[in-house]
């Protein structure tokens, strides 16, 4: 057996002795790897904790340039070790090196580290406000410390320790405490090395990332409510994420969740008529995408009664039965599938195919699709949302357009909302129904493409009403966007100009910075 | 006795029978007023959600000139009738009608709606944002139904119906379901009389607008979770938003709190060399101002010991005891200002002047300093924090620079903090140690300038981190930026152009919006 891999804490790798330890396992061979991991005691995340708060008072100092290098300095070095990580990333998550790791994944992973970087130099995120007249001037400015719990579907791109959440923090100036996904310790722990040699590297105080893998239920409450901590953002079941926020309202402590999302796709009948199979297509390329392990995953479909959505259903399923069956990343997720279909069945939504386990390799389950009648959705809606996160999906069958609406006003809270319709109009008094009714209930409304795939763009919007997150006002993807979930509005009443922050001041900072002064957005100096 | 009156739901002015009801008091006679309000039940409460969520739904179709046009036009309607308001808001409160009710907020409050109007036409709070190369776009839209609980200490301002967070609400397109403040029900009767009015007479749905009193705790707390709501706004005492704030954080429904605040002012030892007699006069006047019921009361003053600050405190605590004492606004409030000063005694305190009511009209407490060591306050911080609302201030003496920042380490979140320094650079070194520490434990900092007086200006923040509100990254006053408390971000995702939103389509719906697109703010259109 290999060594105990040791924590990142306070600047300093280190084993806490007579910890309980754990391993990661390999999906494909269902073996557990050889590297073992501690589960962290509370004197060990206290002192990350600590350790965070103290670098986050150190960093006034430091300004954006500093850590915008870090961020890209982190992104080559990342590059530079990427067939260690990506081999690492496949053995843990049976996730293909080629595309999905090396070309798809890890290449987001850099662009976002850099993007932040970008962001983190222009300060345009801070929003500066100033009111010339009555001398009050806003901005947004860091929080503190950010505790951040990755996925266990995005080794590299959400990752604790170098996903989205983690370079919007720092680009924010907010010292980061990672919890590793304990579905891929070594893929994080390589990464953190990296991040680590980098801090070193850019002079940064290497405070800034603290790495843990695991703790227990009521240390990870403690966590996300620890006196010093500023936020933590949150990426995962819905059961564990629903805890944590319980424990950080409690104290007052943001927090933002992505939890879980069954990604509604409605198809009307005027498209099906015009490129079903085209449709069919797009539909299976997302939904066993990466054994449907996405976010965004088109878990739901809802559809018209008539021969076009039988037509439609009857591909699908033939397609499901042929498809090749995909890796699942744990027997958890293998054994939550399980039971998220048993669920939807229980509930009253009847099998097409798949339904069971097996087909692949190692920990799998078969390509499935249940259907359902709207009416029955409708006399129990809730139970007929249970996620069933993999290569799952449900279509409801609405009788005609008000049942249609009803099913859709009985929709929880989603990431995603996609209508497919007819490029000439056929849909269109359909879509018009349709569109106020599902647009209050997901964050990201998407016309005639299927919801998997996000892009890393200012106007993205990666959140949405709960459950799918916490707070409907804010995205986990998008920078600048996803920085200021890690800030505060800091407003300056009366205060000298010299003692006003950079971006605050008279004169521009970066003579590019957008300011919204006295009313409109510029990029001129204050006049005096 | 008077007649019960009527709350306001579905468009309909009505008595539920066989209520409890009760009535409001004059604070100087301490004596009930005549007229009698009900304690509305769940079914009335229900009634009021479901008929805003339904005008929710239908105001798509009416567009921002029209929100714009009621605010406008609300806004002369309570000027029409002002004697009348002004007098019962005096009656209610005992505030002064001249200048405090008539002069000052008054005209504040028609101000505040006026500016809510603007900002509804301009549509900039929306912050579009587009990605033209990737044809995604997004911005913020309301959010649904918006419940406001109004605080006692402004009876026009940031009353339930008339306040800033009415204002914003209304202006962001989201219906109001206001809940007076059981200390001044007539005021805020008067005012939906015309709020109702100015919706009749403007042709917005009636349901924009739902008035109820009072309900019991259980109810309330089912108010701030209910489905169909969208957010709930607070002002008013910590354990009751506390409450609230747990109810709706279970539910996962945002809600905007604000709870209390000592709002620390820290003045050192230069300025008081310099302008001890101005600092003196500034400090009184904002601390017994309105009987020191603001929520920006200068509560707590952090000081430096030696001859200068027991000069100062020995000259404020003359002042205190000279000036006249302030009718309070109700019998609660003073209780709770003397079960305040009493907890501030028990935990090391020393009384310097007052500490018992009395010395004024009606409900009232003597005007009360109360000093404390440094030291002392930080053996017991949190106790020496209790907000003692009313004219009641702590003065904390620390011995030295080391502990006065050991001191403002243990603040909690606060809505402002001040610090007044030397206008020549005396007290330079001191103000570089000091803002670090103070600036992330408050919303607004101010410099040699009282707290009270908060500015309607964009870049204003009344708002502050934890338990000064339930979220560091939004404000309450300060159009727009406090209407986005109330809206969800939305994002369009391939969605094809005629289907937008007018302010996502190529063509800039004002001329005059500004944009985010494709990095940088502009009002031109968007390019093909």
């Amino acid at each position: 057996m290999s060594q105990e891999q040791p924590v990142l804490i306070g600047a300093k790798w280190r084993v806490t002795p007579d910890r309980p330890t754990f391993q990661g396992f390999n999906p494909r061979t269902t073996e557990p790897l050889p590297d073992i991991y501690p589960v962290s005691n509370w004197p060990d995340i206290d002192s990350a904790v600590r350790a965070a708060f103290e670098t986050f008072r150190s960093l006034a100092s430091y300004g954006p340039e500093r850590l915008a290098a870090f961020l890209e300095h982190y992104a080559s070095r990342i590059e530079s070790r990427r067939a260690e990580i990506v081999g690492m990333a496949e053995r843990e998550t049976a996730y293909p090196a080629e595309p999905r790791l090396n070309s798809v994944e890890l290449p987001r992973t850099t662009d976002q580290l850099r993007q932040a970087a970008a962001a983190a130099r222009d300060r345009g995120w801070t929003l500066p406000t100033i009111d010339v007249a009555k001398n009050i001037r806003s901005m947004f400015r860091p929080l503190g410390p950010v505790c951040v719990f990755g996925p266990n579907n995005f080794p590299l791109a959400f990752n604790s320790v170098s996903g989205g959440d983690f370079a919007a923090a720092i680009a924010a100036g907010c010292p980061v405490i990672a919890k590793a996904n304990t579905s891929h310790p070594g893929t994080t722990r390589l990464l953190a090395e990296e991040a680590f040699a980098a801090l070193k590297e850019t002079e940064l105080p290497l405070g800034m990332v603290q790495l843990i893998y695991r703790t227990d239920h009521k240390d990870g409450e403690g966590l996300v409510s620890h006196s010093l901590l500023g936020a933590t953002a949150y990426t995962g079941s819905r059961s564990a994420g629903l805890a944590l926020k319980a424990a950080a309202d409690r104290a007052g402590k943001p927090i933002y969740l992505e939890l879980s999302s069954v990604n509604p796709v409605v198809v009307l009948p005027g498209v099906i008529r015009e490129r079903m199979a085209q449709v069919v297509d797009e539909f299976l390329g997302s939904s066993l995408m990466g054994a449907g392990q996405f976010c965004t995953n088109p878990g739901l479909v809802l559809l018209l009664a008539g021969e076009l959505s039988q037509a439609f259903i009857k591909s699908v399923a033939e397609r499901f039965r042929s498809a090749p069956v995909g890796t699942l990343l744990s027997g958890g997720v293998q054994k939550s599938l399980a039971d998220g279909v048993k669920t939807l069945q229980s509930a009253g939504a009847e099998l097409v195919v798949g339904g069971e386990p097996g087909g692949g390799q190692g920990f799998c389950y078969r390509n499935t699709l249940l259907t359902v009648s709207g009416s029955r959705f409708l006399t129990n809606s809730e139970a007929l949302q249970t996620e069933a996160f993999g290569n799952a999906s449900l279509f409801v069958v609405a009788e005609n357009v008000d049942e249609l609406l009803a099913v859709i006003d009985k929709l929880e809270g989603n990431l995603t909302g996609c209508i497919y319709s007819h490029r000439s109009g056929e849909d269109d008094t359909l879509y018009a129904a349709v569109e106020p009714r599902l647009r209050p209930r997901v964050g990201r409304l998407i016309n005639d493409k299927m919801p998997t795939g996000v892009a890393v763009s200012p106007a993205m919007n990666h959140g949405g009403p709960y459950p799918a997150t916490g707070h409907p006002g804010f995205t986990a993807v998008g920078i600048p966007a996803s920085m200021r979930r890690f800030a505060m509005l800091a407003c300056y009443d009366n205060v000298r100009e010299p003692r006003l922050p950079p971006e605050l001041r008279d004169k521009n900072p970066t003579t590019m910075l957008w300011r919204f002064v006295s009313g409109g957005w510029t990029q001129a100096d204050v006049g005096h």
